[in-house]
């Protein structure tokens, strides 16, 4: 047993290598890196590194934080779990179904063995790929996941490294792919010792969660090659399928190759590797076809990106809301327009952000967008949390499956809702610093006014109950309303499995027509004629 | 039972359809298409076409030919075979190793069953794919394939579509993809009865073996219709993962969207609909990037050519070989350029041309090229059908094979090759026409005049021992040289699997160095470096 520790601290004089009660020299390698090989260190070791004499700090590519993001980093050896999915080859994105999961709130245990109890489920429901909301370690034991700070170390709480393992294998025995959450715009409030090391951050640019992570000035190259490592060890070490992207308009970038152009190069290669399909997709609200596009064509050569458009043209039609960025939507006429190419604005002019937006999407296939009727964002970002299910008729809900799942993009499900749901999903944290707890609190009130939320109405993250509220409960499941919407979502996907036409992604071949004083709506799918309703008149 | 039978004879004024003695009279049905429906036909049943009182010929969509291309066609319900290969998940191009196969030739029984017994051999080579050459229907028992004439119908000396159905569900069975050479350039001399159902074929352009297939002119939207209904039914009802694309340079198309474009463009969706990657490589020699640039690039979005240029660099610095093509090869430099970058000609004047040739393929991935040392043109189109095996010495063999396994592209082998068979693969026909024979074998000794091969050293390719002759002895492969060659395959194949540098097709990262004067070239494939002595000195 023998380990070489490396750590990159370019701007320190002093780096010392802490194993429980000692502090062990680290000699200088170049480039502002550390290091030191100790004989009697391997899997399972704890360590940290201090700066300059100061207190122990987990390492910046720490594998596991046993004890949570301000603790001691631990040793782990990738090659030591006993994979059984050696047949598994890869799920690629075109024609997928994906299905979006909190790992904290989908089971009653909260935990990635917890997840796969429910697997069968999914197989039933029939979906291609779970998505993981994001397991890098954040502080405390409830959080959504985007305040992640150890990006290479699945949260603990969940169940670790082995953990997070032993679901990704789970799924690829079900035939179920896995794609993974992971935010490289930011880093969360608390515990975030990045900066002590090195030039994470830069003041070059800012975003909503301050200074941008540094991807272009000096000192970005390490910052980019530990962007680029987490991803290819999230698909070569944890086998997951696909990468999404958090809010990619967040990552600045002024190199001449994005950053998120080199991942997308360097997870093509590995791809080639492994011998399977990998796939990277973008969350972005720009409406810019370059992230999209392939890197021959001048694109970024991600796979796909999140289009919440399409969501938000379908939910302003269905529920009638129109605050915030919903006053951008609501004519059944946009609607259509986001079945016919995802984006609704397309270079339009956007009455919510007082400028036009966005670019056509023209020559794109309709895989390269992923598509919802909810997700974790769209309810957990309403003042309550609320579902579709508490919002809408059942017809609606029954009207928004059948959009979503013949569509010509890349649909994806919100846990539970298939069988509409009704335990809300709200925002939850578990910060350990009173202050930030309740500057959390306060920001998100405030955040709601846009939407003429009552502050009053807004759960605390902090409080215990609101996490416990958001748990899916299962037993609501077999219940009659829910069972016939879950059977409605299963027959839908068995539809959308045996007719070609319903997946096809030709975006010019989708034809809709409407009527805005009717409500009567129509999209064209080859042989399919999807009809809906959405006037206050049966018909 | 019942079957809709359908014919597309545009300029007839009388379409029958033959069922044993019995001629029923065809109804119009627009477009062209004559149609009938017969109760009592189902699979299994035997039918042709007879027109305007002429004699029965067979479907031009015929899904079998048991009795050869000129009998009756047979139904087939592609539903009923019992397919074992459920949880098959296709096998992605980039990164993969092929190896084509002659059906007839590789096994001893020379049959899709013959070939499903030595497929643990290719298992244990540690091969991604195989590459069968063509199987549909063409005249006789011996043939390499490209005189297919009924092009739904896989070749009934084979074993017919049960037989191919049974040899790609082996291969899924022990991880193997099939990729499936087709010929939509040209139809074979004998058996063609396609120009007497519809303009299958224009004088507007014209190729190697006479009128082109007609893809622009009148009528062609029925003929391109059959050819991506073909490709579609070979990926869908054959489960097979890629097709090779016969000579393309052969088809000409002025249509603004060509049909390769075309077929690149509905294999996509097919693939979204099937979840598994399915691939089209074309043999091209044009050096035109166009082929496999995305579409999104205006490209035509194949996913690979063929590089035979990788091959001829090789084979005139290995043998010193200069007549024919070869007079375009031979320094060190070339093959060096061959090895960073497919193409030699990518703009560069070329002397056997008398003409500037190609175009730069920079920007493209090197997973876009398959190459290779041998393939069946390279050793079956020399007069006497010499393997390198008895060209050159095992040193060299040894150099050709590390060469090709550590090179960014997507390397393929020639059956036997991996432990170096000395049987020849020779030119070999079963025309039952004496005069179409004599023809062949007289074509052939001429257009060997320009490599300066005597006519007399061209085996007769009517005569069964040409056949006999090029077919694989099994027993060589346990002998002491040919185990060694083997090993030494297996071992490259397993070196490229563990170092990913290796499959790595950034060409830009490909860096070469040679020395003329001693023979020494190096190719650095990241922490590889690959050293070969060419010289006439051991070093």
């Amino acid at each position: 047993m023998a380990h070489d520790f490396r750590v990159w601290a370019p701007g320190r004089d002093r780096v010392e290598l802490v194993l429980g009660a000692r502090r062990l020299p680290m000699r200088r390698s170049g480039g502002g890196w550390w290091e030191r090989t100790v004989e009697e260190a391997g899997p399972g070791t704890d360590y940290a590194y201090a700066l300059d004499g100061g207190p122990p700090r987990p390492d910046p590519r720490s594998p596991c934080q046993p004890h949570g993001p301000h603790g001691p980093s631990r040793l782990v050896d990738h090659a030591a779990f006993g994979w059984s999915d050696d047949t598994w080859r890869g799920t690629p994105l075109p024609g997928a179904v994906l299905y979006e999961l909190h790992v904290g709130t989908f089971s009653p245990d909260g935990t990635f063995d917890g997840a796969i109890e429910r697997l069968p489920h999914l197989v039933e429901l029939g979906v291609d790929a779970i998505e993981l909301m994001p397991v890098a370690e954040f502080p405390g034991r409830r959080g959504w996941g985007y305040d992640g700070v150890a990006l290479f170390a699945p949260h603990h709480a969940y169940g670790g490294p082995d953990g997070l393992k032993r679901l990704v294998d789970a799924c690829h025995a079900h035939g179920l792919g896995v794609v993974l959450d992971v935010v490289y715009n930011h880093l969360g409030p608390s515990g975030n010792y990045l900066p002590e090391f090195g030039p994470y951050f830069t003041g070059r640019h800012s975003t909503n969660w301050g200074d941008a992570v540094n991807f272009d000035g000096p000192g970005s190259d390490e910052v980019r090659a530990l962007v680029v490592d987490n991803a290819l060890m999230w698909l070569r070490d944890y086998h997951c399928d696909g990468l999404r992207l958090d809010a990619v308009h967040a990552i600045a970038d002024t190199s001449a190759v994005h950053v998120l152009e080199r991942l997308a190069e360097e997870v093509a290669e590995l791809a080639a590797h492994v011998r399977r399909p990998l796939f990277l997709i973008a969350e972005s609200d720009l409406n810019d076809p370059r992230f999209v596009r392939s890197r021959e064509a001048g694109g970024y050569g991600l796979d796909a990106a999140w289009a919440d458009e399409w969501h938000h043209a379908l939910h302003a039609t269905l529920t009638g809301e129109r605050s915030g960025y919903y006053t951008d939507f609501g004519p059944l006429g946009l609607l259509a327009k986001a079945l016919r190419q995802a984006w609704v604005y397309d270079g339009a002019w956007s009455p919510h952000r007082g400028r036009a937006h966005g670019r056509s999407p023209a020559g794109l296939s309709g895989h390269r967008f992923v598509v919802c009727a909810q997700n974790h964002d769209q309810v957990g970002n309403r003042a309550r949390g609320e579902r579709s299910s508490v919002l809408m008729s059942e017809g609606r809900l029954r009207i928004a499956a059948a959009l979503l799942l013949t569509a010509p993009f890349v649909p994806m499900l919100f846990q539970g809702e298939e069988w509409g749901a009704t335990t809300p999903f709200q925002y939850f944290t578990d910060h350990e610093d009173p202050e930030l707890g309740r500057a959390v609190s306060e920001g998100r009130r405030r955040e709601f006014a846009a939407f003429g939320w009552e502050p009053e109405q807004v759960p605390d993250p902090q409080d215990p109950a609101t996490f416990e509220r958001s748990r899916l409960d299962w037993s609501e499941r077999d219940k009659e309303a829910q069972a016939g919407l879950l059977a409605w979502h299963r027959e839908l996907i068995a539809l959308r499995r045996r007719i070609p036409a319903l997946s096809d992604g030709r975006l010019e071949r989708v034809r809709t027509d409407h009527d805005e004083d009717t409500g009567l709506l129509t999209v064209a799918r080859g042989p399919v004629l999807v009809a809906v309703n959405l006037g206050a008149t049966a018909r």
